[in-house]
């Protein structure tokens, strides 16, 4: 059995408390706070269940000492400068470090890198939603003033999304203040974003999401390729999911010697599954 | 540059030398017939093109060189054998085998694996087509008394297929006796299948195809969770694609000393796209 420990009791740590419990070939091995003994733990793996920007920290103490990590770090522009902290380190202690296990980046990362092998040259579209962003939400909640954030993204084709940030505001935040800090945030910087504030977050609340990938492209010489890869899921339950999949395939690839930070990309596929190769692949080829 | 050789120079094979010549690293090392010399191949790998049947056998004369080899063995339930048979000469002459390497068995299944990693309970179905079957219509052609096939895979939904089997006969074969042969041949014996005698199977060939495969299932304890992919593709030069950038693949496994013979589930996405692992984790995580 895989020994498999949360940190972080959020949206996610509680899906992926129940992934590991669904899963045939682990148990946990603890629940654990940002305030908790970390030296405590024990296990084969940790999932970082924290918010995104305190995953880095997290996955260093868990590295140095020998464990394997997941995380759902989100931040698009930093996974790669992040997988380069954690990679002399996890080396080092003889540990994985699965970076940026979600959806997206996570197994839409997967998809968008099988559709390339597939047609080389050709557009990719992402298109997100509509459904409430985690990591945006997180972010709006941590700008002074706001006491709770919800960000819904709306798709408007060809990769382009719309944020409707709902916001509650503290007693006495001036909301154009609020508004102007949100704005210049790297996570909706970028985006056209609409900020609207509510009485209650909680009563539009729904963790529904989706995604609509799509790709025309060009294999060999031959255009017209088309592929799309669609999901309406449950968001947290999702991000969970995979975070236990890739805590499987973390725990796999230390007992081969491959040490190191990955991203989900770097994986492969058969990993992430139970079982045995035999079977899965007679089932799944 | 990678090297990499043709054997077998039908639909696939010209779709692949078109792959190779639109790579920006490989160069093409040549393209072999059946009855050319195998001994005189020098490449870093062989793409197999030639009849699935005989795919054994020259993968398994190209691993004795310690050359890799890249197939697109279709026939779903040998697939394992084909493997196991491979592996101890691959590892034997330090080399590796890509099998079963083309869009189903192949990208597909490395989207069934990636679905059940997703969400491990639930059904996944794949439904092909409309469009031609290449090992069915050269299964055909195969039967005594067929001049030429074409079988035409129909979806009917829930993974259920019928095939439509377009036959020209050679000068006095026998309708009855073809078609009785052919419905007892295992690529068509498990299916509905209608055996259909025309003037001219060149009048009725495209090689358009398509896949809808979707999948209903539970992330932890979360059901409702939805998946489709979805593609309209040329299919040998999708499945000629593939088999290059497995070709890919192949090599850098080689590089680094993990050899046998593998099916695509047990290759990691990236290394099957051409550029530095840092630039691809920029542009595709």
């Amino acid at each position: 059995m895989i020994r498999v420990a949360i940190l972080g009791y959020g949206n996610i740590g509680k899906a992926a408390e129940q992934a590991i419990h669904a899963a045939p070939d682990m148990e946990l091995a603890g629940i654990y706070h940002h305030d908790d003994c970390l030296e405590c733990i024990a296990a084969d793996a940790v999932l970082l269940c924290t918010p995104t920007r305190e995953v880095p920290k997290f996955a260093a103490i868990m590295a140095a000492k020998g464990i394997c990590t997941v995380d759902s770090f989100d931040i698009h522009g930093q996974i790669y400068g992040l997988r380069e902290q954690l990679t002399p380190l996890t080396k080092a202690n003889q540990t994985v470090s699965i970076i940026s296990a979600g959806w997206d980046p996570g197994t839409d990362s997967m998809v968008r890198a099988l559709l390339l092998a597939m047609a080389p040259k050709g557009i990719t579209y992402t298109n997100f939603g509509p459904g409430r962003s985690m990591g945006h939400s997180v972010a709006a909640k941590a700008i002074e003033g706001v006491k709770n954030a919800l960000s819904m993204t709306i798709p408007l084709g060809t990769g382009v999304h719309r944020r409707m940030v709902y916001i509650e505001l503290e007693d006495g935040a001036d909301f154009k203040t609020v508004e102007a800090k949100l704005l210049k945030d790297d996570y909706f910087a970028h985006d056209e974003t609409h900020v609207i504030a509510v009485e209650s977050v909680d009563a539009l609340n729904n963790v529904a999401h989706g995604v609509h990938l799509e790709r025309s492209g060009v294999s060999g010489e031959t255009h017209n390729q088309r592929f799309e890869f669609n999901m309406t899921i449950n968001n947290p339950a999702l991000t969970g999911q995979v975070m236990v999949s890739c805590a499987r395939a973390a725990v796999r690839m230390k007992a081969r010697g491959e040490y190191g930070a990955k991203t989900m990309i770097e994986l492969r596929p058969i990993d992430m599954l139970p079982g045995e190769t035999e079977e899965l692949i007679k089932s799944i080829v």
